[in-house]
Formats: structure tokens, C-alpha cells, sequence
């Protein structure tokens, strides 16, 4: 019992931007929530790509730098392979194989996470070097943390760097 | 007692398919099972690479897309570095060096890992997007795993996500 | 009281040699050291970047290779950042940003950990493999420690491997 309650939960920093990790991340996300686990995820540096409010007009009102990011960071939809380069396989073909296969989209993995209680938190530090505002983000995002904070949630638990 | 009860053990999550972080999954693997922790990795993704069973003809049966990937995945012994694009250091260049100090290879790591009893485990996900299956892998691998029979398997010890 | 004993441990295997990931490592080390935590870094391969000693002449008594990647490994304020080939965007960038944001930039992270007692480590088969001994790292390295020492030391905490 002791033990349930020390281990029931699973703590992911996504820092990467890259399609494949994403996958990763809402992957593990959804399949612990779907089995009972408190599921926190804590996105900083790129990895906050995939929790960007999808924008219709350009930015307004933030520095050029953060424009440049802001275009850089497009969102999920446009999120590169991490081996991009190696023989140019795209998220497309990704993508396409896993309709195929009938595998869950890492925008549907995202939607399972919300639809399954799994905690969305943002990076402080990396919110304030991009230039990025609550507001940018989607709004089941709970809380803009410090990196204290974060650690102390995913006490007791499995974290990992993804 | 118990204290070590909780903490031999060491889960791996294998993603990368890059030649030195799969050096890094097998450093760990039978460093730690060689003094008596309990040892799982989960090979997902480009991670699947590494225990690809080799093979002398050309797969048959499966669609064009999972031979592409066929294609890709070669095998350990074609793994790429991380940082391939960072002045052309080669996989060459670190088996050559790690023969000259006499530093185990990753082939090597990995058989001292399976004599040493550390436990393989597929993502059952990762090989139907993939277009995978058990007969595609060594015959060490003991099962394809969810990702919530993966985290149940690794409660109470450290994972690591490489 | 013996949940605090647990989990205030932070455990990072530093094996990244790339800008973003190692403004990572050192963030989250001086934010757990800066609240009471126990922090254990372990640099091993790109990440031994980091920690090298800056030096004014060139290495002498080492193999050619040695020296190679001597050069490639030039030391932390030369680290590339991880998406390099992701438009263009620069450690300058990040360092204009961070500094016009008064976000402390990974040397002065560095430094406040040091200063907040993080516990620095190497990896030994790394720097076997790369041809490098103590006197090449900054004099805070406390030890060269193989794999089984370092998962011995970060047992009852948090680990990471970025």
C-alpha cells in the first residue's frame, strides 16, 4: 500500500521540440494516466512547442527575438524528427504510418493526456528567455513553475528528461 | 533491507538509435547488472535498431513503408553518432579509439549484457508503427511490452530515458 | 521525515555536450542545491565539455586522436546548441536573449552551482575512451567514478540523463 503510494506517479521534463520524443512524452503520459498513475509534465525549452495556443494573427506586443522564436516554435503540427537528417524521414511519413496502423497521432495522445487528468506545467525560466506568456499556451496548462517546484511534485516518483 | 529492496534497480528506456547513447544504454546496463541490480530496457523507436536480429535477406511480407524503415534501422553496427553533423566524427573514429584504450564496444556491451542477465523488452506501439515483429528482433527479447507494464516492471528503482 | 531523507537527492548524467542541454543540467542543479537538495552531477562523453579546464596552450603528450577531439571539445562557451540545423538559431541568440532577459547564462549557472555545493563527477570509460585524465577538468571535479559508483551514489533520488 506504502508502496502504490510511493510509485503511482510519473514526472516527464519535455524539453525536446522534436516529433518523435513528443510522441514519446504524450505516449507514456496517456498509457500511465490510463492505468491510474498522477502524471506530471513539466515542458521547457523547445518541448513547450507542443503546448503553444494555435494563433491566427501574427504576435503583438513582444520583442523581435521573441517573434523569431515564436515563428521558429510553430506548434505540435509542425514539430521536426529528432533525426531529421538521417535520410530524411519526415514526420509525414511518420504520420501516415501510424494512420496506417491505426496508432494514435501525438495530437491525439495529447488530447488523451487532457481527457485523462494527466498535469500540464510550464517552465518559468524558459517561458522568460523565449519570450513567452500564459497566454501562449494552451489553456489546460495549470501552472508556470521553477524548477524547485517541479522537483518537489515529482518526489516519490519516476522522472524522466525527454 | 528494504532500502536496498527499492533501489537495485536500474529501467532504461532506449529511444535513440545514435551510436553513442546506445554505448551509454549498454555502459549503464552491464555496469549496473555486474553488481547486482536488476536490469530492464524497453527499446522503442530508433532504440529497436540495436536489437534488430541481422539478417541475410531481404524482408519479406511487409509493406513497402516498414521496409523503408527496414532499410533505415540497419542494425547496431550502422548506428550513427548524435552529433554526426558536428565535424564528421564517425562511429569509425570512436570504435577505433575505444579498441586502442581497450574500451569495450557497444556489440561487445551488449553481449556482456545479455551474459550478465539484464532483461530486454520491446514497445509493443513502437514496433506496429515500425511494421515489426518478434522474429525482427535478437532472440534474447523476452517480451513486447505497453508502456504501463514497462513503468509497472520498473516501480522502485531508477529509469532513465536515453 | 524519512520521505524528506528519499527523495531530496537529484542525480543527472550529463552526457550532452550541446548548449540548450547543458543550461538544463546546470538550471535544475543549482535550483535543487539552491532548496536543500543533494546533487550529484556525472559528465560523461559531449557532457565532459562542460567541465573542462580552459587552456592557453595545446595539449602535449597525447595521441593525435586525443588531440582531435580536444579540439572538438572546446569547452562549455563553445557548445553548439541540440537543433543547430533548426533554422539557424545560435548559443549568441540564446546568450543575447538570456542576458537581455537578466536570465543567467549556463557559465553563471555553473558557477552558482558550484558555489551552492553540487557534487561534480566523471565518467571514467569516457574519459578512457577520449583520451582525457583529471588534470584536463576544472579542479571542482571531486572523483572519476565508473557507472557502478555513480548509480550507488544517486540510489534513493531522483535521476536524470540528458
Amino acid at each position: 500500500m506504502q508502496d502504490n503510494k510511493i510509485n503511482k506517479k510519473l514526472s516527464i521534463i519535455a524539453f525536446s521540440g522534436d516529433f518523435d520524443k513528443l510522441t514519446a512524452v504524450f505516449t507514456l503520459a496517456s498509457g500511465a494516466a490510463s492505468v491510474g498513475y498522477e502524471v506530471n509534465l513539466f515542458f521547457t525549452f523547445w518541448g513547450l512547442n507542443a503546448i503553444k495556443r494555435e494563433k491566427k494573427r501574427a504576435p503583438v506586443g513582444k520583442s523581435i527575438l521573441a517573434k523569431i522564436f515564436g515563428f521558429f516554435m510553430g506548434g505540435l503540427r509542425v514539430a521536426p524528427v529528432s533525426r531529421l537528417n538521417f535520410c530524411g524521414i519526415s514526420p509525414t511519413i511518420f504520420r501516415y504510418m501510424m494512420k496506417k496502423q491505426n496508432t494514435p497521432t501525438p495530437e491525439d495522445l495529447l488530447q488523451a493526456s487532457i481527457a485523462l487528468g494527466v498535469n500540464f506545467y510550464a517552465c518559468e525560466m524558459a517561458m522568460n528567455v523565449l519570450g513567452l506568456d500564459k497566454n501562449d499556451l494552451l489553456p489546460e496548462v495549470k501552472e508556470i513553475l521553477g524548477v524547485a517546484s517541479f522537483l518537489h511534485l515529482s518526489e516519490n516518483g519516476q522522472t524522466l528528461f525527454i
